[in-house]
């Protein structure tokens, strides 16, 4: 894992700025855009060796390797991006990009809106993933890429995985959404809800307009700790902390804490000062209103648009997108008769499976980009 | 449900005060004591008939009849309980009484602590289930009963059923723990741990001091939502809500909404006014501390007290007490070879699946009451 012989290395994040206004799903125009991005490993001649990786929720263009060698920690996919690797940067040209209205250096609720010189917050427009990847295309206009040779992504962005499918099919070779979904489900909105409420009740949110030295810092910690919840599993739960208390002596105390209470406010407290609250929500919302069949006749009208070969992971612990919503797309697809390659994996990880047992499925991936590659 | 033909008709909470001081699991002393109950039916000569329903966390000892003509609804588990229903009143003797730690009419939090002259707040001690079930067994004797039919209770109801049977063995025939557990589960211990942590965020609660008129209507409003999530489940949200919106022409609104959304917020702002923010709380701590080994030596020790035939209900999509956890228990019984009945019952309705498809599973307990009635 932090063997640093099959390292990227030193990575940076790089800027890019485009001068247009974005017309987004909403009606609405976004511009001028700045996008963060990472690349990993070097573009072939024939330009026909890039990997897109998509982000979940929380994440960013920090993919792989360390930005100073004394991080502590390297990119949040560092296991599967790297020389030798899933993701073998000596074969790939690996490249990961913050996602729109994110905190991590692409156009967010953070930035500055150009037509009042202050920050956005909440006059930023609602973007769909959707947005997402319209934007994301610019940056691979940029470096020059017409075809890529997949896009991977868990979670939020499987989603991403898929809308590149749909949407710009002579531009992805194939597609491997993990731990995604067709649209999300009114379990998921609603867990979302309780994190958006979690913020709107703290009196430091003032309706977007706290100071960035003031965040509303008890509701964004329980609005992760919401997030925590869902990503996790009753089966991991009872690995992890059982039902330990955290101050023995204070199981009669009003105020004990169990286990896993005292890590949900640790991880909560810890996200604070790494994210920004309105981005969150920004994200949250573009989660709830996921669906891929959004501004088509249905499910099988939008997945007919997807011609390339796709491969998809469902885990049976994950209950924030539970096998069912994998599956539902992957019946339409089998129907239409597209490449389609589906597994269920067995895992006790709740949603973070694919972060946290990524060698229960990297073997198919591994053995699917290397028939994608070969075939081009 | 609503027929009058099989109601009990009026019915009204008695008060009964308790001159002592309880001494509870924590060590700490409380009393005197007040429970609040109702009664349904007669009590036969031989004093054999009697049934107590346990009521689950934001319950009451209203659980059958009106208390006006005109009141819009009757008791919350009307459906089982009144003439020719589940619980018979023709034949039964049915009580049901308000825990302590609540708010309608038993000792709790709200209540006048005799040594301050104020109301206890957060100086109420911690409360276990195993206290409830200790000050019921004063209403039992109070009431002049000596061994009840049957203890029969959902959820905390469960809880309280098996405490009865493990602590009062001579004075239990049966019980019925439906949708219950030997104890919660992290999982469960951590949505709890939301809902505490959004009223702990309210700044209208002040520790607990809140005063009457002015609650932390928001933190509890939310703490509820996510008791609400817990109770449903995936299946019966997409059943009932879909990914319908709430307002159509919002679906790009920062602040618009979906019908879930729209359903936890309206729950949640409607409990407010039934609910008080610190039995709320304590009860929601007593669910947390529930562990019948507690005090034992593991599970077969304490349920090695258990001698009554006893009748098991979980549901296959309840998972904030999923089958596993009454599985667990009804196996180290079987283990023992204790007479137990143990139904795992299709539904789609979650931990609400007791209250919502009462038809699934009230056949079995028909037939278990018989037989249990006759063997007298």
């Amino acid at each position: 894992m932090g063997d640093m012989n099959h390292s990227v290395g030193l990575s940076r994040t790089e800027l890019v700025e485009f001068d247009i206004e974005l017309q987004l799903e909403s009606g609405r125009l976004l511009g001028p855009l700045r996008l963060a991005y990472e690349t990993y490993g070097k573009l072939n001649d024939r330009r026909d060796n890039a990997i897109l990786v998509a982000h979940a929720w929380t994440g960013d263009a920090h993919a792989a390797g360390r930005h100073h060698p004394e991080d502590r920690k390297p990119g949040w996919w560092d296991d599967m991006i790297g020389p030798g690797k899933v993701l073998d940067t000596e074969q790939f040209y690996v490249i990961c990009s913050n996602v729109i209205g994110s905190c991590f250096g692409s156009t967010g609720p953070t930035s500055i809106n150009p037509r009042t010189g202050k920050a956005y917050n909440l006059t930023f427009p609602v973007v769909m993933v959707r947005d997402m990847v319209r934007a994301q295309q610019m940056l691979i206009d940029h470096l020059g890429i017409d075809r890529l040779l997949s896009v991977i992504g868990g979670s939020m962005g499987a989603m991403q995985a898929l809308e590149w499918g749909v949407h710009y099919p002579q531009r992805v070779r194939s597609i491997v959404p993990i731990a995604g979904c067709g649209c999300s489900s009114p379990m998921a909105i609603a867990l979302n809800a309780l994190a958006r409420q979690s913020i709107y009740n703290d009196p430091m949110w003032r309706k977007g307009n706290y100071r960035t030295e003031h965040p509303p810092a008890d509701g964004l910690a329980l609005a992760r700790a919401v997030g925590h919840i869902s990503f996790l599993s009753d089966a991991s739960m009872q690995l992890k902390f059982g039902r330990r208390f955290s101050v023995r002596d204070g199981q009669f105390d009003f105020f004990g804490k169990f286990e896993v209470e005292r890590y949900l406010e640790y991880n909560g407290r810890n996200f604070v000062d790494r994210f920004d609250t309105n981005s969150f929500l920004y994200l949250a919302k573009a989660l709830d209103l996921y669906d891929v069949a959004w501004g088509f006749y249905g499910l099988e009208d939008a997945l007919s648009n997807l011609k390339c070969p796709s491969l998809w992971f469902a885990f049976t612990s994950d209950w924030l997108y539970p096998p069912y919503l994998t599956e539902e797309v992957v019946a339409v697809l089998q129907d239409l008769g597209r490449p389609v390659s589906y597994h269920l994996i067995e895992s006790d990880y709740g949603h973070d499976s694919f972060l946290v047992e990524p060698e229960k499925f990297t073997p198919k991936v591994i053995e699917f980009l290397g028939r994608i590659s070969r075939a081009s």
